[in-house]
């Protein structure tokens, strides 16, 4: 059975990919905010700029927290004071999960579950670790990125004695070794995995596929990581149900139309600084990206076109009172092109060339393909680094073009994510490990699902009362008229919202 | 066989509502526009006011048109030169269905169909009909309403040979003698029905049941007909395939959002006569309706609070800037209240009763049950009709509570329908008869469908050019990396627009 | 002295107009909403419609209210009672000119003042002049138009022992003699002229200049009576103070900016009835009207483009997100034009002529000048009359253009005027009474005047609790720092808002 | 008279405010944009990082360019090529000032100027200087802040032989100095002065009065200058004219509604990094800034409410669709407080002491006065600096309020100025210098006036280029019915705009 699963990761595009996963800071992942104070107030918080813990290597020299708990593996464990500051801001802000925690402290719906956790290490995430844990749940956990651990976080939790494996600056090999010591444990059985990125299954997929015999659920949050169960379930090798909790409603519309309709103009203004009023800008693709970035241009005063190649969505442009173009019909004359396609090749060396001076040009789509950049990686043309994430292109007649994030996505690397979008996935990744724990036999197959619409109405729920907002209650007999539960779900699954 | 199908339409709600249907104009289904002039011009262009025609019932005295044919029943066949340009002012705007009906022409999609028609009989339907009929179909056709029937429309029609039979103010037994007509015709087989209500196939299950052996499909446009549809299907009485082209995306977006986002305002302004700047709005319900009508008044200056039952739609009501509320938490001080909910007893009699003086009282849901008129009509109350549509309820202290349409749907009154939405409606219609028509076997079950995307893509890409709207076409390459068709559907079916 | 005045009559402009004047409603100056009720209602109310009073010219018989006082002249002493009920509406709309006879009733500043007026006689006017009445002021009244009388109004103020002559139908004749009725009574000397269009002014200039010497001031709301005034003052020939509450600027936000918000969309659709998604428009001129209409469509997702001959106002449209182009540049592709200049010829044939099929065409201005309809009065051209405001101009190859209102001010007609504005307006009348009847001796010249900022402020803030809207105070403290004082004014006189 | 003179710069407050000045980059006066790169691009392009030029005093070590050319004193001539660069990325974006320099070229109306300039010396400021001297000016310069200088556009301008005396980092004494050195000079008589703050004109005023007798007038762009010049007028010594550029209508347009409705958004994302969908703010003051303020945040989803003093203002916040209330009443709620007054003590202790946990509470005003911070400097609270411009202050009960730029004016520090903004700022100034060198002679008194409006609407045309509008031209025709000028002015001065 084994091999069978080795088989699975053998595939090539994954292992291209590799890099790119543990060397960048996924999508939207990171936030900061209140709590982000821990990489400014490093230097008299606590800074480990200086201390010789740094120089060694984790793996190297095992620590011990102040209760001689050994079961970790973290940078510094004299951070741990500092990184609880940072975990109680994240607290103050994550009054969603904080509600889940106290609505469900009393059942401990959790209680008896296994969990191996491969995500993000900060803040954010510890308050879910801490509230699964609150619940009832037993965890392991690893990084899912190489960069992003936030070493005090780490080490408040290892202070706590959760056995956590992660540091900010891992190697590849300090990476599988992680992600290793979560699972392969005297005396320990996992029975959920909670996944991003999905190198977490991938690994008991490859080394300890017994392991599935017992696991109860996979819950993954990555567009790769979802990618990768599809995959496995299409060639019948998916023997534990998946929640795929990327797509649920709630966390799609924060994800893609309230977040992007911030950041886009965030962004722009951190790169290219940019005045909005009375530019012409050229959205490419009207999907929920697309409506949030034309959106919030038109708002500050931009003339906003869009291209489309869904009569659909395009039908939507034009009475939300945007000029549906092509891209080559006013690419001559805007100021701002803006790719939100989720394809490759939108705005091709063609474009570019007839582009007028200053114009500028970003993805906020989802590939890093939209912007043919090796186009532009031509002789004739000069490269001028002007500032982070800012490149002037200029053309032999002097021409410019400025393009920015070298045409990568945009608010990866230029935004922030609002800890209300982190608060939506950690609350949505919760209710999905409840659910797949407590599930009678025979509800969930071995197949990827969508978060239950209750759940992901109650996702929406827990989140309203950080605007002191009030949701009516059916009556009885409204339910009974319109043939509903009074607690949902409200609308049958087809629902556009 | 037959008495199994007249079992099936004793059910009583729809006894009941029988009224409702003939004598109320359908939910937006009637527009002016340029052919608006039909009503007004009809003293200078072929007024029928004092023509002795006029006092014969059509079903009395057979006409006959300027060639001897006499197969229609219709009340005055000389109005068929102004009809003749009211349809042709139809085709003036309806140039998505003209663009159809010569894209298609060559093709000839519904030779050999024979189709039974019932719909409201006016220009924009008769464009529909003659565009069937250039695409090689035969029809006959009644009216669906007993007061809708644009007589000069029937005219043209039925100079041109058009087997019509509907003229304005039928009695019932008019009405269903009309769609017998089109039934019931020694030589002729129907084969395809296009139905808005569901009287037709009603009828043809009452009747002719043995007719359902030749059918290939039944298209259905109206919810109360898509309602005795569903009820068939689930009766397992359903004995051909139907589609239901009310809930396609392109015409549910223009039904709900784009339709209602004006109809709100104008509705207001032609009954209350209100401005909107400063005015506190309380919008029950943030569905596509609710979203429509909250946006329109926000960007009018009003100030609006949202009330849902839905979290998620709750949530974004929240993220587009709105205050969301329990109704009795606002209701002393709005200006405005205002459903789009669907459901019964929004608005009760003690909302009422706190509402300030002068609050405007009005429902743009689907049912006429969202505001509890019945609970004003007590003896303490005065009830004072203004204007058309207009009433003020007055409590004892004086206070006055203005009502519009008497708590019934307002835009269905007080407001046209774009003949845009109609055409998109007729667009679709076409499309369906054209798909069932030519499905091969098996391709539709006994069963009620949506339109398939790809059909739905494609009336909204007909109406694009309205707008001079430029549509991208995804190249090879992108095809293949996106995994779609050049040619659509671009969409996965769940895709929520 | 006499002589002097009565040329001043005699320039040509003035008298050309005079039809226009009298046979037209005035601008923006009538209103329905509540008290709309009087016209609908009249058949249940207190119809007149078929009263044998209705025959006789009220100038031949006289009519004696319930006291034996026999002086006024009005159509119908019987409908008084339903016009209470009007003017009662009224009061509860117009709560501001409410608040300010309450506040003011003690003071009774206008005792002494001796007003004769000229103005629309509605119920909101009766609010005016009764609140006048309440505040110490003998007042004679007659009407500014000779169509827009409601009849029950007067009978209601004339039961009330108000001398007030209008009746709705005057001959040109009877305008002058209702007026010559307000001044020249036996007892009688004005000393205070509430004016609006400038003929009551106009009249004592004529006939009686003596009775300036008595004159305190004269209040003038309308733009062409303003312009009468300047001329005057130009020529030396103003004998009196005047204050133009027409260009005060709380009258002006409302009367321009957020009235014309709101009836552009209103009167379209009463008349076009179009929809406004995905429509691309021109709107010609940027002022505060232009601004108003272009921000209204721009929310319903029409495309705007703008023109202008004002630099500043060409940037402010850019920068509020439209496109500044010439009207031909963009004219063959728009499918409406909307003129909001003030000037003449602004659309001329030659647009007409490459408009597209369909292209609306209206006058948002001030003047009827702005669409040079005479040049579409051509024999190639068919017009053909398809509703009421509503002209289809048919080109010898079939295309249509539709015109609406024939070229006039679209929205005098087509939508009423939100009781609101008539608040404003008759509130900014009433204090300009008092300011000039009270102010010491030499602050005002024999000059036009705009309303004391103060004053204007004041308007504004009797009109916010409408709005339950909370204004804060500056503490001492504040005020000092500021240099103001705490009442206000609070702004400079060149403040732009 | 000197005496005279001397007197005039001995009021204290001026004195106190110095160190203000010279320290902080003055009100929105810098920008980044595409000439940005000049910092980061230092290590590339032109470093001075460990150049031995840089130990060196520039007062201590006289430079000469490559000419021989001495007179000047910049801190490193070798930095030359790089700042040329900057000053030629700044002219590709200042076209309106380039499009002015290339009409005006031919005329040299500037031939004859001597002018003395204090202003920041940045690349914007260097395509002035340049423009000036295109015009036939001849100009020495000095910095009107010791911070803010360019070093590379110092030594760009210095080698083309331009007297500049600037550097980063000068002391006070340096600041005087260079300065001096910019008015006293053997043989040169200044007759024209261009200042930003007053400082120039203070230092002639004291030194060199006898140098007024010959200065034909004074452009001031800062509102500190422009209140010292007003002071100077009060009290009858302002021998000369001059022209307030700050106060021009489409000036301040930009600093104030357009340019905080985006710097509102970028300072508050780059701060409290806060998500804007549903957060409810109360923004104080609603004149422009609060206006843009206001506008931007309902844009992103934000619930506004607008606190005022002024009934005028408060009444367009309520048509614009804010709730007007007073602070008091929803400091409780909110998740945000914005001031925007210009006022003192807007937002005090007791406020603070009832604000909700994580509320931010920022001044986007004219002073730094707008927020009672040192009420907060009390021990019960404590401070906490989490990261640049952000402050957590901490209640004992542990409620957090989060306080940016330490309650002085927000955008000044975290967002830039738009390079648009400066363009108009520096054409207003040619303009400004142009107009007073060149007026007939009685034109202008000895006092501080505003651009005429004809040179306002010139600054607005030169900028319409940048957004591809075009103007329309009034016909003769029109321009006789309107009374106006084809060249304008096109409004009476006080036009609100």
């Amino acid at each position: 059975m084994r091999k069978v699963y080795s088989l699975q990761i053998e595939y090539p595009e994954q292992t291209r990919e590799f890099d790119n996963r543990l060397t960048k800071t996924g999508r939207r992942s990171l936030s900061h905010s209140l709590s982000h104070s821990s990489t400014d107030s490093n230097s008299s918080g606590g800074s480990d700029a200086e201390d010789p813990e740094n120089e060694v290597s984790p793996r190297d020299k095992q620590r011990m927290n102040s209760k001689g708990n050994k079961d970790f593996c973290i940078k510094n464990i004299k951070l741990a004071d500092f990184g609880r500051r940072q975990i109680e801001l994240a607290e103050d802000e994550m009054t969603a999960l904080m509600a889940l925690r106290k609505a469900a402290q009393g059942e401990k719906p959790l209680a008896g579950a296994k969990i191996v956790g491969c995500t993000h290490v900060t803040a954010q995430t510890a308050v879910l670790f801490e509230t699964l844990s609150g619940l009832g749940a037993q965890c392991r956990w690893a990084a899912c990125n190489i960069y992003s651990t936030q070493n005090e976080v780490a080490a408040a939790l290892a202070e706590r004695d959760f056995p956590v494996f992660a540091w900010k600056g891992e190697s590849e090999d300090d990476f599988w070794w992680c992600i290793d010591r979560c699972v392969n444990v005297e005396g320990w059985e996992p029975n959920m995995i909670l996944d991003d990125g999905g190198d977490m299954t991938h690994w008991i997929y490859k080394k300890y596929p017994h392991i599935f015999k017992k696991v109860k659920g996979i819950v993954e949050e990555s567009i790769t990581g979802i990618h990768r169960l599809h995959h496995l379930s299409k060639a019948g090798k998916l023997c534990v149900p998946a929640i795929n909790v990327n797509d649920s409603v709630t966390k799609q519309k924060f994800d893609n139309l309230y977040c992007c309709r911030e950041s886009i103009l965030d962004s722009l203004k951190k790169t290219a600084d940019i005045m909005f009023g009375g530019k012409q800008v050229v959205v490419c693709g009207y999907g929920e990206v697309g409506k949030g970035c034309s959106a919030a241009l038109k708002a500050m005063g931009s003339i906003v076109y869009v291209t489309e190649i869904d009569p659909i969505c395009a039908l939507q442009a034009c009475m939300d009172g945007f000029r549906l173009t092509k891209l080559s019909d006013v690419v001559r004359q805007v100021d701002m092109v803006i790719t939100c396609t989720g394809n490759k090749n939108v705005v091709v060396r063609e474009h570019m060339d007839v582009m007028k001076n200053g114009c500028v040009v970003c993805n906020m789509g989802r590939s890093n393909t939209e912007i043919n950049v090796s186009a532009l990686k031509t002789p004739d043309l000069t490269w001028q680094h002007v500032r982070a994430q800012v490149d002037h292109i200029i053309w032999p007649d002097g021409k410019r073009m400025i393009l920015l994030a070298e045409g990568r996505v945009l608010n990866l690397s230029s935004s922030t994510v609002p800890i209300y979008v982190l608060s939506i996935t950690a609350t949505t990744q919760a209710l999905a490990l409840i659910e797949l724990f407590n599930a009678p036999e025979g509800r969930y197959k071995q197949d990827v699902y969508l978060l239950p619409k209750k759940l992901d109405e109650y996702v929406a729920s827990l989140h309203l009362q950080t605007f002191d907002a009030h949701l009516t209650e059916l009556t009885d007999d409204q339910a009974k008229y319109m043939g509903l539960s009074k607690n949902g779900p409200f609308k049958p699954n087809y629902y556009r919202y």
